[in-house]
């Protein structure tokens, strides 16, 4: 269902063994998820600036030796952190619950999308942006990729007749990182307010008026 | 109705006055003007990367000298070429004919606002999309100022409610350069694919059903 795109943004996480070599992998695989924790902790409380290959091997508990030799820099760092919450992002929206995941209506799971896109805008955007100035990444990168495939699905779902990609292309042009820290930071918007003016356009989109 | 951005957006184009350093002054527009449109008959003709200040001097039938005077160096060329296609399009939309100007239906302009923009990013979209690379200058220049107010002031004549910003920012995304050069190059979108798509658009935010 989602070629190529989907299988480059999904890490490729070993099946942990219990002997030998594997075990020593299972060792390198619960290492990195403990860093890319560590890191993502950090981030959440204070900012992105705050991740330095310091304070992440201080908050993990390992020396700093390790993170330099899982990540190579700061920015292979922020990258694998960026990779971790796409991963887990499109882990939530393929097969984790609803709203997010299947089992809900394809409104419901659309507006849950940006939203959950938009938290880790919020949390991540630094890094994201740092991502966008590319324009082959900002459009054509693997987990846009992804989330494009999704959102043409979720429209086809909704009945939506007409130029899809093209329309998926204008929703996730709203959700960028560019554009959302600008809100954020320079026209003082609460998240929550950029949150509900996407549920608002994709009620519009869709011709599905809101509930309340 | 512009404060601010459309002033800042707008050329300062004195009055001409028959005599003296008036006439000097009347001069120096004729020559600004006459090497600006050198400038854009060689974007149409043969894209932006054949603007150098050689061609436009030759173009125009004036020194290189002459064109460095005007414009310091290509990029402030560039820069005044764009503030000259976006001046022409404020007029347009703001006191020009119908559709784009007064006189059509607000839906109507908003179609023709878009098309109108997407005819500027195939023809200068690297300028633009340079431009862009700043978030600041990207969301917040006077030529979007005065876009954004404009498409908010057409949104709230078609009837729409609720946060009518945040759906004009999110209209507005959809003509970024970035994406529309990417939506033409990479993915080898014909730009009228890309105008109706945005009229579709126009459309399913206004619920207006086309009417053909």
């Amino acid at each position: 269902m989602f070629p190529g795109g989907y299988d480059r943004g999904v890490q490729n996480t070993p099946i942990p063994m219990a002997d030998g070599p594997d075990a020593e992998r299972c060792d390198a695989v619960r290492n990195r998820a403990l860093l890319l924790e560590a890191a993502t902790a950090l981030v959440s409380e204070r900012g992105a600036d705050a991740v330095t290959m310091d304070a992440v091997a201080e908050r993990a508990g390992v020396g700093k030796g390790t993170v330099f030799r899982r990540f190579g820099s700061r920015s292979g760092l922020m990258q694998s952190l960026l990779d971790h919450s796409e991963h887990e992002l499109q882990g939530a929206f393929l097969t984790g619950p609803p709203p997010l995941g299947p089992g809900a209506d394809a409104v419901a799971r659309l507006i849950a999308f940006g939203r959950a896109r938009l938290a880790i805008v919020e949390l991540q955007g630094d890094t994201l942006r740092a991502v966008e100035v590319s324009p082959e990444l900002r459009f054509g990168g693997p987990a846009r990729q992804v989330s494009l495939t999704h959102v043409v699905a979720l429209l086809r779902q909704t009945g939506a007749a007409g130029d899809l990609e093209l329309l998926a292309q204008a929703l996730l042009a709203t959700l960028e990182a560019g554009l959302v820290l600008y809100q954020i930071r320079e026209l003082h918007m609460p998240v929550d307010r950029i949150a509900d003016g996407w549920e608002t356009l994709v009620r519009l989109v869709t011709g599905t008026p809101s509930a309340g």
